[in-house]
């Protein structure tokens, strides 16, 4: 085994046996020395939860084959990030990539990631981290093209690094890969999901309600990765974890506190 | 009923019971018509998790007396948000307070706080949002002086507005009212969570984990809410939901893809 082949970290949010992370393990493979540390059951739309009120099972499986150093946790995407550099790898990995989730990651989307999440807790710890996800929320989605663009964006990455602070949000459209025009650098729309909340009544007379909603893209501007997107690109979003709107403080010291 | 008193949604994180959240509906009954909608258990350390996995309920009760309208729903302070504006309210309010919080939100752990992912989830659909901290974690905290600083920044929002896409983080430092210096305007430290699983062992002979872990302040500014929490000052952070880190776009845009 080669010493200077990167340690990578595998995570995701749609669990350890979906197909999205097995893409994923197949090309960092390729790239280092690859362990898995992934939720054993869906997480999306788990943001950045983390499971502070019950404890966590962490089981090594063989899920990804004998060459794969695997574990499947009872957590969330960013508790795997946790507990996989405290209790497995005992130090930091060279690389954390998650996914490739399976729907979108783009716009406001990010926040409400599991995927991204996972990435976020590795860049918030000094890791650098990439989320991948190819916009077809179903199960047996076409990873082929998501594969490719995989691969090229964590050779840059290995051999770039990322700027300080920064991780990096990936969409693959979901179109085959010789329709794909390229990797575009782009900055999150601006847009927001419409909830639509869908009232029932059980069997036993009581209301409940399925959150659903529509996504409303009120972003016109052609550098960001709804239009990428939409116009057959892969997108790229530079992600940080300050959320100050440091434009703002000058008004809030006007203010007559 | 006063027509031109500003509709105030209340949630939070700590659950609908939480000494806190009772002591934002005091000062808020002062300054506008009350709902609440808040989770009907502890969400702490929900970040911005929404539930599409199960149904929510959502259930009328008397929490905060005959003339406060109030909700406890199943799902994470979010999801509150959500089902407040579609199911309880048909608008959206003029203003949204989350809180107060049991615990602190300052630096990175906006991030991970239930109580800033109410609040962020009212900025992204365009409602004017606040979110309070306390920085005592005891359910018997005193929120004498939060009250105080509540009222009087609420206040200030009701006048002047909010930043477009900014809601507020605001943190009241532990100690006596007439010990505090004043609101100081910040940034938010760079700051983290070394994490330090403890290992258990079940009666069954299985590990199993608790996430705990020690916070670390690497931010040595004085224009941060460490600096200003740590000073005597009440701690209040203008906090933005694009998190595209506009500053690394033009690194990226020089690999090779």
């Amino acid at each position: 085994m080669s010493t200077n082949r990167p340690l990578i970290l595998i995570s995701n949010d749609d669990g350890i046996t979906a197909p999205g992370i097995l893409a994923t393990v197949d090309v960092m493979k390729k790239l280092g020395n690859v362990v898995v540390v992934a939720p054993d059951s869906p997480q999306s739309g788990m943001g950045h939860a983390i499971t502070i009120n019950k404890p966590l099972r962490l089981v090594k499986n063989n899920q990804f084959g004998p060459e794969v150093e695997s574990y499947h946790c009872s957590g969330t995407p960013a508790d795997c990030v946790k507990i996989a550099v405290d209790k497995v790898l005992h130090r930091k990995p060279d690389l954390l990539v998650s996914g490739a989730n399976h729907g979108s990651n783009s716009s406001i989307n990010v926040i409400y990631s599991g995927t991204m999440s996972a990435a976020m807790e590795g860049a918030i710890e000094g890791i650098t981290a990439i989320g991948f996800s190819l916009t077809d929320f179903s199960w047996d989605a076409d990873f082929t093209a998501t594969k490719v663009f995989m691969e090229k964006i964590t050779k840059n990455v290995i051999q770039n690094g990322l700027p300080t602070d920064t991780l990096l949000s990936v969409n693959i459209p979901n179109i085959p890969l010789e329709d794909i025009k390229g990797v575009k650098v782009c900055r999150q729309a601006k847009a927001k999901w419409v909830e639509e909340f869908d009232q029932r009544r059980d069997p036993y007379g009581r209301d409940y309600y399925w959150l659903t909603g529509k996504f409303t893209n009120m972003d016109k501007g052609e550098d960001t990765d709804e239009w990428a997107l939409a116009n057959g690109f892969v997108s790229m979003v530079p992600v940080q974890f300050d959320l100050t709107a440091h434009h703002a403080i000058p008004t809030l010291n006007s203010w007559d506190l």
